[in-house]
């Protein structure tokens, strides 16, 4: 199974100057690929903060993605800290230049140039389909923070990502969560790669508690789901789905 | 100026299961507040990797905020981590014991003693005002994943919390955002207290480039607006706010 972290950067997002959207799109493509997701962390524009997190991701997931911070002004300093993270120079892409030039039309001031300076040992990712292509190092690959653009370079990344997919059911249950408990535990204890959540719910709806079972083994989650409605009263359950 | 930092602690949140809302509000409440958030982790229940975010933060902030992991089942253990994060032991608190007692008219089962089974050295607030306090340790708040108790809880903590606001002024521009670069970093330099924020707009509105001027010191931000304009083509100006 194929791990992921994120790193969400810029001042903005923590400030809620700006309302994120880039966060719930990668975690829903993320869950629909397969991928699991182990991380998000919301960071601010700072060099040492950065790198540390993105060291430490690289070194825990299959993969990083990384938004924001890669503009032309001085509070975009995401590349300079992969940089750091992995502890190799700027240079500037002559590839990266080159899409510059041509799409400015002129030769690029030094703020343009700063969207071209990348850790040297960075690889480019759709240059052929994407007018400026992904940035990549090692596992990270780098996003920009304005939605549309970034759903763009994600999209050249599916087919890469795409893993098994995960198998869920819900067994929605009117009961209080700890009368359940030493069940659920029992039954989550039954195979690593069963993961079961319990979600108490208190807006006095048809159930007061969800209780959900999800694996990369489907006939796993359907033989957890049968020994959980088997030892329980069924009166408690409302609906499986 | 107090600095924050936030745990959202569920592997719902980051498969997507459910949308997250204490995030946002935590968000909103401490830019109100005048609390500057520096750090926001969304994390799995996974008791080392819980254990060393907390840690951490609890170091680098004056104030740490987890959500999630409190109830009464198998996936529950923000409290137990929290106890490692600061090698502690557990134990039963006798305030949160009875306080469960009294509000489930029973002696409690295994299953509700996890939710009193908190670090030793954790300290209770609220105890006169919330059906159940909250649970402080050293400066890390721990709040319940439920949106309406989350949001119970953070209010006991406000007027603890409140600090000098924020100022702002936003200046909204028609400029590509690399021809005023080199200008927003010089306004940002004038002073360590200023934050300049620079958001480009690519929707084709009434404005492409948003700049932002933060500080504790509402005169600082007048001057370094006063000192931005002054400096730029006023055609770029769409308006000032």
């Amino acid at each position: 199974m194929k791990s992921a972290g994120v790193v969400v950067i810029g001042n903005e997002v923590l400030s809620g100057k700006v309302e994120e959207e880039n966060a719930r799109f990668l975690i829903r493509e993320l869950r629909e690929l397969g991928v699991l997701l182990s991380r998000m962390t919301f960071i601010r524009d700072e060099v040492e903060a950065i790198a540390q997190e993105v060291r430490a991701q690289s070194d825990a997931f299959d993969v990083v993605f990384t938004t924001g911070g890669v503009g032309s002004t001085h509070d975009d300093v995401t590349l300079p800290a992969i940089a750091k993270a992995f502890d190799v120079p700027l240079q500037v892409h002559p590839v990266l230049r080159q899409k510059i030039t041509a799409h400015y039309g002129v030769a690029p001031s030094e703020a343009l140039l700063r969207m071209a300076t990348v850790p040297s040992t960075a690889q480019l990712v759709g240059e052929e389909t994407l007018l400026f292509p992904l940035v990549q190092v090692r596992n990270v690959y780098v996003l920009p923070g304005v939605p549309k653009f970034m759903r763009a370079k994600f999209a050249v990344l599916r087919s890469f990502l795409q893993d098994r997919p995960f198998a869920m059911r819900q067994v929605f249950l009117n009961v209080r969560e700890d009368k359940v408990a030493e069940l659920l535990a029992d039954v989550a204890a039954v195979d690593p790669g069963l993961e079961v959540g319990s979600y108490p719910s208190f807006d006095e709806g048809e159930f007061s508690l969800k209780v959900t079972l999800e694996s990369k083994d489907p006939e796993l989650v359907e033989r957890s789901v049968e020994k959980l409605l088997d030892a329980m009263d069924e009166r408690w359950i409302v609906r499986v789905v």
